[in-house]
């Protein structure tokens, strides 16, 4: 590991990387630290048999960078735990290619291998990262700022990477017509693409009241928007966003889209003055697309609803949760 | 764990605790992060039974407060990533004395709760701590800048946390004369105390080449000290700190002295004309013993002798490796 990173400081503002009893950053001026991490364990959050390594490290990465981006942050450094079995195919070659997944994909958002800890373990793999972002002081995009008469936005697809899942659990039937759709969806699975660069898209042109990335499910997010912000939230289910493939593999496209998992999506609220500027900018500078999907609406308690074949209801907060196999 | 910290900002610098996508943290102009994490493995770095879920928080938390007092850091905030197992005596009561005990010792040097991850697992109890510290731009104290002619230094006693894990384990054999020793030894196992005051204290008063802590065997971190710095390092076995207790219970003190681990004292180097200084005002200033165990040496290869019984000889790279049981 070492040897990949050695002492030689690194750009985004680590001084000093792996090779000392901590890494040390400069923080820019100006910008405030954006902390979070996220854990992967084997068998709860991955099983090997369903990515290479090299997937697998661009993947736990993927979480962390997700948070960032949902702050309109800009990832800089992260640190990689690991809790290693001694078993096959848990050698050198398969940790070179972890590191270099994570390396990968966190270096193309601009974030640096800092350093970390590694163990033995009797039980499965676990991988935890630690991602160091930054983000213009005091301009962060919280769940708590959506206000009554914003648009609910949402990017990208949604369900696609929980379809992916079932595809490669084999609970998702389907015919060889198919194989398009479901390399499709497996892939969005195996290798998610943080929103980085629409989150800072929303930052630095304040058209965000509020954002949060949709990593459990969007009914889940939704909830959290609404109790942080303290509003009710209206959605459309005609408008939420859909891949071709999913709904070729699924007529229940949109209950995975409501309560899938590990979308890294952006969902997020904008003051309804900014819909044509959105309109016509977002997708060219954030590279993905952009769905307004509901509206938020002044409540005595926080709620969120859905209009589903004419009719509205009230939405479960029924998020994804990993399950144990 | 939200009840806890809330929303409300804390101590130190930190903007936003637990319940975003990230917290936020505000560095202090003029000063650098430090980062660093430590993975703590069920039944390879502690054992439930010997010692409560309160001691297993500060413990969890004082590896990485160590990282930072290394430095000559200021703890300001951590994140904690938890892999539970869903079995006795893993309930509410265990995970909220967990949280004390981090939270008490974490606290006591400066750092406050900013958020993590926890998930369930199929293994072990795993927990990862993650410690964002800050240090004066460019003033870190590095592993790299010890030169010839520095005195090398050690705070507190050496050895033992390793005799009380022995102890634990019922590797060490004892008289009942020997109860106190005992449990003196077994204290410091349960309950290290990271040496923030004198990392401070020895940066802020510019004492210090180069610093390292002692976690995992004083032989293993004198060789990271040669290797880093490019300097041999003659060690004398009769100036290494052993506490009382410590003689009492082993005829072997200098073995646990030289290979134990979990120390969590300081290593450094300071140029002589600090000598006096340092024998008047360190020990009030950083509240601990201060020991002149030996002395950097110019060399063409990195290398680390120690004089024992009047002859010198070379001292292995046998640091302490945590066992699987």
């Amino acid at each position: 590991l070492r040897a990949r990173r050695g002492r030689k400081p690194g750009k985004g503002g680590l001084r000093l990387g792996i090779g000392d009893d901590a890494a040390i950053f400069r923080p820019k001026p100006g910008f405030e630290s954006v902390l979070t991490s996220d854990l992967l364990i084997e068998n709860v959050h991955f099983t090997l048999g369903h990515c290479s390594p090299w997937e697998l490290g661009a993947k736990a990465v993927a979480a962390s960078l997700s948070d960032v981006a949902s702050m309109g942050g800009l990832p800089r450094a992260y640190l990689v735990s690991l809790a290693i079995p001694r078993r096959k195919p848990l050698n050198r070659h398969f940790f070179k290619s972890l590191y270099d997944g994570m390396e990968a994909w966190a270096g193309a958002f601009g974030a640096c291998l800092a350093g970390g800890d590694t163990t033995a373990t009797s039980g499965p793999l676990v991988i935890d990262v630690m991602m160091l972002g930054e983000v213009e002081s005091g301009r962060a995009l919280l769940r708590s700022g959506a206000r009554p008469g914003d648009l609910v936005c949402c990017t990208g697809t949604l369900g696609d990477s929980a379809a992916g899942l079932a595809a490669l659990q084999g609970r998702l039937k389907k015919s060889t017509a198919q194989a398009a759709a479901l390399r499709a969806v497996i892939q969005r699975h195996r290798l998610p693409s943080p929103r980085c660069l629409a989150g800072r898209f929303l930052l630095t042109k304040r058209l965000a009241h509020a954002c949060i990335d949709v990593s459990d499910g969007l009914s889940s997010e939704l909830h959290h928007l609404a109790r942080e912000s303290g509003v009710a939230i209206d959605i459309d289910a005609g408008a939420l966003p859909l891949s071709r493939s999913l709904q070729e593999l699924s007529p229940r496209a949109l209950d995975w889209a409501l309560c899938g998992g590990e979308d890294y999506e952006l969902l997020f609220t904008a003051p309804p003055a900014k819909l044509e500027y959105l309109r016509r900018h977002f997708s060219p500078a954030a590279d993905c697309r952009l769905s307004f999907i509901g509206k938020v609406k002044k409540s005595a308690k926080p709620q969120v609803r859905i209009k589903r074949d004419g009719a509205w209801k009230a939405l479960q907060d029924n998020g994804y949760e990993h399950a144990i196999f």
